[in-house]
């Protein structure tokens, strides 16, 4: 089937979608896939809608993209400049959910060697309250569940295995106020707040060897606020610490570690604000095994958290493959070629089956 | 003359006079004083309220008082227990106002030796621009020229002499912006900062001799505020550092110095807020010499910034001097008893020669 991908991503980012918005997108992405024949079941449940086939398969695919994308940056209109597509979402992710639809639109056919589940939800650039995955796994499983998860982020065309873990910590460091005139009646917590900086900057992430893949750890101070009045030694400052770990770690023995990381700084308070596990590459899947192998496809660590770690806590083997460079995301000049486009089709064509 | 001090602090503390709302007050103030027969010239300039005599004595003494308070805390109502009056403004400086007012009351019978000013005025509590003695000095600079000030700030009937210069600056730490589970991509601004508050934490502040008093300095960081969000590695982090000096440093050294602290931390911008000058104590100037040797006044050096500093900057030599304990200035339990606005009154008249 021949598939004009630049053209059908220009329309989706015609409709914007910003997190809490996707409505409108929803309701395109479902009129589409309801005008197709053949073996397609669709369900949408809030801003989500998915696609499956129901062939009785030895194995299911599950192939999702969020439909959000982050606020505009003066890039809320799409521009054609050749065979490039520039604008919000053209990298994360629209690009990747016009391969989902030409997929769809392969699989209404009914000839993939495997079954499929297409899914298109909402809400993965913002709390993970919002997240659209999050309320299927427990609103309705058997609409996410499969023997294999790939998501379409940005990933220029590699395979982007696992994905580290996440964990944002408030560390708050307390004090006595007094008169900035005679701060020896006080205590300053700024002042105090200052080794945990220190130990952040001097700090040494690591480098794990997992499955043969380097994932590079990071701990950083993100935030800071402190401080009472211009004439008063402050009593409270509060930094959050984030830390990204290796798919190696357990999250419980990640989360103490970062705890006890501020509480050795001094810290009279550390509050986990919110902790996401990693998940593992699962290079040895026979499934992902063969998507890499079959095709010789580049792999590499997922440093950043992706939704990889909710289907591999839900135990799915899961990787990121998609269209666009990663490092546009969420930049002004975000966009997607046309020959990304259609070589990610082409290959999940080939894994599937459906050509 | 019998003054009851107490029922008068009551009075105008029922008058409340939060800063920029001083107006009622001033028009009470302004309206005792015009009662009064003999020698006194009054003038109104904003809420700004000047008695003045003018009988050609040798010298003037400026006595000088603010009309506003900071904002309540649970304590607007004033409350008389016994020889104690509690409530906003008890002690800073609505006790002053009223030694203010009975020493304007003694000079209307026109017996004093020395011409006096009496001024009260707006906008102490808040940033200079607010403050009604510097627009005196610019506007009516007649009205507030003598030979010596005394401010009626409360100071437990001590001489508080001069007081320490204070400068804010705030000290701004670049970086570039990245994924926080990239980190090595950027530069983390908070983390520079953190270079700045170990200085400040471990900065020994110099006890400086001026005239036999001790200025204790002080350096302190006041507000911190840094970070993007919680994914990023911020590129921007500021600290306002406050810093005390003694009168023996010029406002010039003063700034050069702080700035050169946090340049040398590594801050990459370092902006002046606002800069005062200190004020000398000035115990060799004979009318400060008289009122301290003459009634055996205990002396101690003023830590804090005061209006002391904006006489000394317009060559008047200046001191605080009023009832009421100046560490209970700014608390919600602040209060003046009797005896130390009887004892205030009784020095400063026999001072002026009034009785």
């Amino acid at each position: 089937m021949n598939h004009d991908l630049l053209g059908l991503t220009e329309e989706l980012c015609g409709i914007p979608s910003v997190s809490g918005t996707e409505a409108a997108l929803a309701d395109a992405v479902e009129a589409r896939l309801r005008t197709r024949e053949g073996p397609l079941l669709i369900e949408r449940i809030g801003a989500n809608v998915v696609a499956r086939t129901d062939l009785g398969r030895d194995a299911r695919i599950v192939l999702g993209g969020h439909l959000d994308t982050v606020p505009a940056n003066g890039n809320e209109a799409p521009r054609r400049a050749g065979d490039v597509l520039h604008g919000l979402g053209a990298a994360d992710m629209k690009g990747g959910l016009a391969v989902l639809l030409a997929l769809a639109d392969d699989l209404a056919r009914g000839r993939a060697r495997f079954d499929a589940t297409i899914v298109f939800y909402e809400g993965e650039e913002v709390a993970d309250e919002h997240n659209g995955l999050r309320r299927l796994f427990a609103e309705a499983p058997q609409l996410v569940r499969g023997d294999l998860a790939i998501l379409l982020e940005p990933t220029g065309g590699w395979v982007e295995a696992g994905c580290q873990g996440t964990i944002h910590v408030r560390a708050t460091f307390d004090g006595v106020r007094a008169h900035s005139a005679r701060p020896w009646m006080g205590t300053n917590a700024i002042h105090r707040a200052g080794a945990l900086l220190e130990r952040c900057a001097r700090f040494e992430a690591a480098t794990v060897d997992v499955d043969s893949l380097a994932y590079r750890e990071a701990l950083q101070a993100v935030t800071i606020v402190g401080g009472v009045a211009n004439n008063v030694v402050p009593d409270r400052c509060a930094v959050v610490v984030n830390r990204r770990y290796a798919p190696s770690r357990s999250l419980d023995d990640a989360v103490a570690e970062v705890v006890a990381f501020c509480a050795d700084a001094g810290a009279d308070h550390v509050e986990v604000l919110n902790a996401s596990r990693a998940a593992p590459p699962n290079l040895t899947n026979p499934l992902i095994a063969e998507l890499i192998g079959v095709y010789d496809l580049p792999v590499r660590p997922k440093l950043g958290w992706t939704d990889v770690a909710r289907f591999a806590a839900h135990g799915i083997a899961a990787c990121n493959f998609g269209p666009g460079d990663p490092e546009l995301a969420h930049t002004a000049d975000e966009r997607v070629e046309r020959v990304g486009l259609d070589a990610c089709l082409a290959l999940l064509e080939a894994f599937l089956g459906v050509v």
